[in-house]
């Protein structure tokens, strides 16, 4: 049989005037964009522009929510708000780019946390089931983009809620599954072959190589692709290039909410 | 036949720490809400409590897009955006409380412009065009409530938009049927019965009185009802009174979205 | 000799058509105002007038810097700044501040650290220096108003920051000096007799009691008194009264900014 | 008599994550820096990072105060704000820079409007004057940058403030002295031997060459150079050598606030 995996990337993050990576190019070479929802980044003239170009192209579209700080870029940590509270502003972010998506007429297919947000829901089984109980309010059927080994995965599959598990090729992993911290010297992959290989360990055989030396299973769905580091096209064409070498065939995970 | 009309108030202008009006007094008195979608007041969390305080009354809810001015409370004029940039805004707060109301299922009744995003579209048949579109690419059912005599009626009509035509208790109107300038002293009307009258003869005998003597036909389907001066619960609940007195209907405009 | 007491209140937070307190009432019972700068509540207008309200009333004006979060009103723990970048913020406020009170031509006195960041720099010594060392890089004579047994006043200290010890009325300190944890039930004190008793003990006698039975020593210099509750003008005119019939003289704290 | 000329260019314009414009390379070829104050662009730890670039240039910084609009870069006009809020807007930012630029040891110089705040500022003399009025109030010896026969020459002329004229190489001039409207065809010169033509004439010969064929006496003591348009660094190098060529010495304006 052979191996698919999706190539997603954060995308529509300028705002106003600024830009931030290179989203013209990417979108060639991606199968799936999570689009920023005005509160970390983006605004509603760059969503719009964005879904359009990721239609064009058959790139699939998901909400990339986020905490408010466009300061941050919602990289910062934020903790106080109520709990009820943050899962309104989940929904609103989500709710906000599924009605545009439906007014521009493509489908909005998934979720993926952004930065701060998203590393803390993956370490806190609370904020995880709040994301997950946002994403189901607004559409059931949504698949949730989630790090293996994370609280969030852990919630979304006991709500019932789709999820396509997360991998990255830059990046390594500590024997709990989770990402490497990058407080360590090996926490990133700088040798493009040794990146390949860990991907192929992840999708062809299943199994995360670990930097205690063990093996750990994984169901890897889609591949993190970075846009706005400098080369980022480049990267990712050389990825996407030795994937294709090792007989991966590059396509979107599959959704319910996507028309057959 | 019974003469019915529609009593509409903007709602959920809080933000943060930060409060406007009094909400619970005035949900007891209207029938229809216009909530602040984010832009110029409101925040997903006041947008949340306010969708659950209008449901248990049974007030409709309609979307309160603005100019993104929260400084400005959405009351200054902002020109030089892009026309499809507007229109995307005015989309992407929409579409964001019409998700949040099906989250809740509480159906989104209609849309009304705020502030200067309303009075400029008023006045300027390109930005009410604009406005139309907008609210159409969400919901072509959605009802817009716009001013008579007014380039938002105008276009909406054009459009094929259904439309709910907006009266004022405590302004004048002048001879082209729009609201007399606040620049001329009998802007104002400051006599409650004088006020009554007024909304009478739009209502029961579907004319404009105006400053110069004039009678102007019009169709009045909801009455503006302030929120955010101060006794305005005491001040809309005599209002409601006087129209009860006279045989008034308090119900909320049809709309096609709301099951019947 | 005669005991004096300095009364300080947050000001000036309101937000464009936002107000928060009633700043009105509040400037005829203190003699310290920490005025808003813009993050977490405040605008150029608001500062403008609040300068000029203490202004006419003799009360002195400190910057009350913050996080940059409106939305949180500066109550959220934030994370993730580099430091430089959060020292360059706080100077940013202090400065704003103190050049329109030199504009106005009314001194600036001090500074005070507002909602989280004032609660996290109390408790980290790295975050205490940094404040210390923003508000010298602006002016070395502010006064600097800590909680005792701080980590901010501890670097202030050790800087030669001067420094104004305040205290609460209406919560109870641990064995530890600081403030009793809110998740305990007797953090705050309901009772204004007992209220004026603990601050006679720490005006009066220098000793602040504890939950625990002890008395620890303390310079206190000025009270922090609320004005964002409901009835904060009636319970700060009865401290007032208590105090002064106590012999307490109500006055500012030295500061080298202020005339003789 | 050697002929001088400032060249001014548009800098920390960056915001959080966000860049736009190489400042690095600008910095080296211009003499004086106008520096976004947090309102269009700006935040204070890329405010710090431009005045100590700046400083270790020798550049020149000034404040470049604009309208509290982040997302339209400060490019919209806003019309309500009552003069007084919007005066105390200017002094805000103003007194920020000037502060952090005290706290970085390196003089502020000068004020220049941005944007839609600057267009409209060159066309309303109440405006104008609101301008002036804001930079006097903080320190009268900061230099107006104002273009010739505009609203806020005659303002800041007429209340004493220092002024230094700027001029453009790439914007032609119609017969009242001020740019030519973007509307028409032969607004932008985008020959770069006429440019420096025009510069050279309005430098050296104290003319402004107009579209009408008029020559009007002009005072120039700055050149805008563009920073955030692709190629600016090798346009304003050529533009630097072209200048040097005939004889024309780049050095900063006079100013009082900068020691001799």
């Amino acid at each position: 049989m052979a191996v698919t995996l999706d190539l997603n990337c954060d995308m529509g993050e300028a705002f106003g005037a600024y830009t931030i990576g290179d989203d013209a190019a990417m979108m060639d070479l991606i199968t799936t964009a999570n689009v920023a929802c005005g509160f970390h980044a983006g605004d509603p003239a760059v969503m719009r522009r964005t879904i359009l170009a990721a239609k064009a192209k058959g790139v699939a579209v998901g909400a990339h929510p986020s905490f408010m700080d466009l300061y941050g870029f919602g990289r910062r940590r934020i903790t106080g708000d109520r709990p009820e509270d943050l899962e309104a502003q989940i929904v609103y972010q989500i709710a906000a780019l599924r009605g545009m998506c439906a007014v521009l007429d493509w489908p909005m297919t998934h979720v993926k946390t952004h930065g701060a947000l998203g590393n803390m829901a993956a370490e806190d089984p609370d904020l995880a089931a709040l994301c997950v109980r946002a994403i189901q309010a607004v559409d059931p059927t949504l698949v949730f983009i989630t790090l293996p080994y994370s609280e969030t995965m852990t919630a979304a599959e006991k709500a019932g809620l789709p999820v396509a598990c997360e991998i990255y090729a830059d990046r390594t992993y500590d024997d709990a599954g989770t990402l490497t911290s990058r407080q360590r010297p090996d926490a990133v992959i700088h040798d493009p072959a040794q990146s390949v290989d860990q991907v192929l360990s992840m999708v062809v055989d299943g199994l995360i190589p670990t930097v205690g030396g063990q093996k750990l299973p994984v169901q890897a769905a889609t591949l993190c692709v970075h846009g706005d580091t400098p080369g980022a096209p480049e990267t990712a064409r050389a990825l996407r290039q030795a994937l294709a070498d090792a007989g991966v065939a590059i396509a979107p995970f599959p959704t319910a909410s996507r028309p057959g």
